[in-house]
């Protein structure tokens, strides 16, 4: 029997890849209600706009993100730099393997999402904007652990983790331009040369 | 009298800002008619479709660009690394004094629409990277000069051109998300930081 909760999955699971491969405005309620085979009723029981929609398909990605190939990652057990490596071959291959079967790599759902809507929609760019202070948050920690244990000179690791997040975001925005994920691969190993000095008081 | 050029162009004077304060679907050729005062059958003699007319907006940017802020910051008596000082400072402002005026900053036009775009339309996305690969061969240039002068050690200029777009494209990005121009200013001089040197034969 069809609960609520699998009604709710299904839209969800309906509308994250089209957001993803598309964009926020080309994927309408219609279609989504269509592939996911509920009535538009039952679409707005759960979902009040496509706004709570895309709110719901951010969650589910980063949760999806963090509990798979960001935990990997960042595994403490791995040294802290190599785990940016991790990071990268794993973005490079993730987008990769989507460009070998759709023959387009998506790019980043949060950084495509925050080019689209940002001057329109301030509550979509406060959870974009929560996505990221959390993937910069993992960036400093292992920043913060690269330089106690003497890995790289002290830095100012807030700094350079946004810096190292937004050398992240366009990369695959290049990479998506050119519909060629060999850009991550390539321009990727830089993102450690990235630094910026902790101010002097 | 109005011109057939006058009218084309009023045609792009009130398509451009659209495209780029809000996003390329958000906006509508009956939209731009209205604003810009002219019959649809006008629109459509100069512009077969929407996809022609964010073409000529790309152009007529990326032409602004060039001429303007663009030129003064590669201006070849301006030592190299400086010129990367300026081309940031100017992003920055610019990001700044539209947010001041309209509450939003719009970030850069061409991320925008290679974010929104690329997966659903080749010939957009290839007059978008032909915009990206001029602004590679800017960055390219500068960093030649600068190796020549020894101000940098060698290095891959063609790889960390590339590297160094990616970054400006991604630190626009995040001050996009945040509404916040300062992240250009904070993260912007990072950018010198960026290197990839040339593979061993």
């Amino acid at each position: 029997m069809s609960t609520p909760n699998d009604t709710r999955q299904r839209i969800i699971e309906a509308a994250k890849n089209r957001f993803h491969d598309r964009s926020y405005a080309d994927v309408g309620i219609k279609e989504i209600c269509e592939s996911a085979k509920v009535q538009k009723g039952s679409f707005y029981h759960f979902f009040p706009s496509k706004r709570d929609l895309v709110l719901a398909v951010i969650d589910e990605f980063s949760r999806d993100w963090a509990d798979g190939f960001v935990a990997e990652a960042f595994d403490p057990a791995i040294p802290p730099l190599d785990r940016l490596d991790y990071l990268l071959d794993a973005a490079y291959f993730w987008q990769k393997s989507v460009k070998t079967v759709k023959g387009r790599m998506p790019g980043c759902l949060f950084g495509n999402l925050t080019l689209e809507v940002s001057t329109q929609d301030d509550i979509l760019r406060a959870k974009l904007n929560a996505v990221f202070r959390q993937a910069k948050s993992r960036f400093q920690d292992t920043l913060e652990e690269a330089v106690e244990q003497g890995a790289i000179p002290p830095l100012d690791t807030e700094k350079t983790a946004e810096a190292m997040l937004a050398y992240l975001e366009g990369m695959i925005l290049l990479a998506k331009a050119k519909n060629d994920p060999e850009v991550i691969y390539e321009l990727g190993p830089a993102i450690k040369t990235i630094r910026i000095d902790t101010k002097p008081n």
